[in-house]
């Protein structure tokens, strides 16, 4: 007897070229705050210089805000609601990928709430205080992982504390989301394929999530569909349109609709935590290395389920009621994009920590899981997936 | 290459029971009109005390508006708005099906806009003039057909001309739409079918309409689907909650959604085209006595459409590039649920009307459609349906 709420009022626009749209759309302020990375790479590709000639042409002032890093800090944050708030600035565009817009997002949350944006976290040392209101935002994403242009969600790293947490809150759900799969076609292709398997995990984690209902269920197995067809293609030839276009689809707007009204589960909380504590790990590369042994650990309880997004990633595949096939596909789909066995010491982690790692994880909570993981669980599957 | 705009702010709260949800979520104003059905069914089932009764609890004024009709007149909608801004009411509540909850919408935006209901009209003898704006509207459904709960359209008849015509405008998208299959459970046999055959002409008319998208047809081959396998259960047993579940999230919020970004077609005008001829003639069964004949003459120009569709409805199909699958499973379904055959001359609709329907409904305009059809297309499809 299924019930659910649903709410995603994102006006999302989606196609190749439709970031000249942006002239064409009712957008909710005259003076934007423009967050985009440090690296400075939305100047260099030339997407920056296309987005304030569109504003300059629907006479919007901007100002830019280029000091965000990746897995963005709640310095960064502050930062740029200071910065907004010095220029009168009325509403944030996030352009980039989910750094920019998570802190658009977050700095939004900081126009209307005093103090410091970890009062409002709800985990970890966060002060759990309810946020009212933010300023509007709208994003315009080049990358295909995060789903954070359709969602209410932003993740920011304290770079105090080295937790990196999820702040959910309907007020920044973004106004408008432009989402231009051209934008994406120069993508590097690892990058392609650390956010090609973030969007894939948005959608197993959001499937077998406890809160998951039909209307999710819909999105998730049709993003499985898709990344795993296309994934691969766009491995191979990252400037395959039609590839992009997919990957895009499932990404942005399928995931991001499915994270609106379900969630990611506890391999979100060991990825986070792992990238709060090393952020030279990308987010995306968090939840490749340890996939495959969290899958062979979990795939047990949920053997129907999974037998069913085997099915999604591979129809030719049997199911058998083990949930086997998923594993198959999935360990194809490593193998086939060449980021099976990608290793943690890689990214600078050393095995020892690996028992904090757990401990931390667990101690943010895995509320959503339909399956009990102890601390000693992490630590097997982290042990097992080190290389 | 696919593009696509996706808004739907609707507020969607589903699930048997939720009516008493009523209480917990923030309304859009302090003093509701209420718009039920003059045949005061609402009062009957002892719904709107329930309502009213739960506005009470939490300081909510209202007024009732019972003089909703069936193919809901401009006359009414001018009637409520007048009540509204009598009383002064700051939203509405349609509370019903189809008639109560577009009669709310409509009566929503002449608070807005003034002058006459019809001079916002773009079709037909309509002025053609832009909405500015409407009331919020709040929509609590208590039938499985319309999808209007989570669209921006609402269809009214113009008593004065015969014309029976769509208003879209993001201005009525219902802020919420409480979505309670519990209060289907008591829907007759009959309506139950009109409406069931309502939503599965939605889908598939969402899906072939030219501006379907990739969205649109997840949610429309879904709704297929669920229609398909659950209709002939309804039909047996009305009081079967699960059933009315399936059939309810299929046409209230897939259909809901699908209308919202994709648009129905032919049958659709051809249909409300004879409901505001012959009022007595309800919608879903306007639909109801042209299909057959209408999707023998289509089917041959969308055979691959068609094909998939068939295996939306019976996934045990045989897809031969024809379409032909669609036939039968249509066929096995009106067969099934004994709607196949519905007499046009039941409803008081005279043979030699047929070609002055095909002319008004070719003068509203086909602009959906993938083919083109004619008028004596249009003869032909409805004297063979004649019975």
């Amino acid at each position: 007897m299924f019930s659910f709420e649903s709410y995603i009022p994102t006006r999302v626009v989606f196609g190749p070229g439709k970031l000249n749209e942006l002239t064409n759309i009712k957008l909710p302020g005259k003076k934007a705050l423009i967050c985009i990375t440090e690296d400075q790479l939305m100047r260099k590709l030339g997407i920056l210089d296309r987005v304030t000639a569109l504003l300059d042409k629907i006479d919007i002032e901007y100002f830019i805000f280029d000091r965000v890093t990746p897995n963005p800090t709640r310095k960064g944050v502050m930062e740029a609601s200071v910065e907004a708030k010095d220029k009168g600035c009325d509403f944030f565009i996030g352009l980039g990928g989910g750094s920019s817009i998570d802190t658009a997002k977050a700095a939004a949350i900081m126009m209307k709430n005093p103090g410091d944006l970890w009062e409002y976290a709800s985990a970890g040392t966060g002060g759990g205080k309810a946020v009212e209101g933010a300023f509007p935002v709208v994003t315009i994403t080049t990358t295909a992982g995060t789903g954070t242009e359709c969602d209410p969600w932003c993740v920011i790293t304290n770079e105090r504390t080295n937790e990196k947490l999820d702040f959910g809150t309907e007020a920044v759900f973004p106004k408008v989301s432009i989402i231009d799969p051209e934008l994406m076609l120069t993508l590097p292709r690892t990058l392609t394929l650390y956010q090609g398997f973030d969007a894939l995990f948005h959608a197993i984690e959001c499937y077998i999530a406890n809160c998951a209902v039909e209307l999710t269920n819909l999105y998730c197995l049709e993003a499985v569909s898709i990344v795993s067809k296309w994934l691969p293609v766009v491995a191979k030839d990252g400037g395959n349109l039609e590839a992009r276009i997919q990957m895009s689809y499932a990404a942005n707007v399928l995931c991001g609709f499915a994270q609106s009204l379900s969630a990611t589960t506890s391999p979100h909380i060991i990825g986070q935590c792992m990238s709060g504590l090393y952020p030279n790990l990308a987010h995306g590369a968090s939840l490749i290395v340890l996939a495959e042994e969290y899958y062979k650990k979990v795939v047990g309880f949920l053997p129907g389920m999974f037998d069913t997004l085997g099915k999604a990633m591979d129809e030719s595949s049997k199911q058998d009621g083990t949930g086997k096939c998923f594993l198959d596909a999935l360990i194809g789909l490593l193998n086939e994009t060449e980021m099976r066995h990608l290793p943690m010491s890689g990214f600078g982690i050393p095995k020892g920590d690996i028992p904090e790692i757990a401990r931390i994880s667990k101690g943010i909570g895995f509320g959503f899981d339909r399956y009990e993981l102890s601390i000693d669980d992490i630590i097997k599957i982290l042990q097992k997936s080190y290389c």
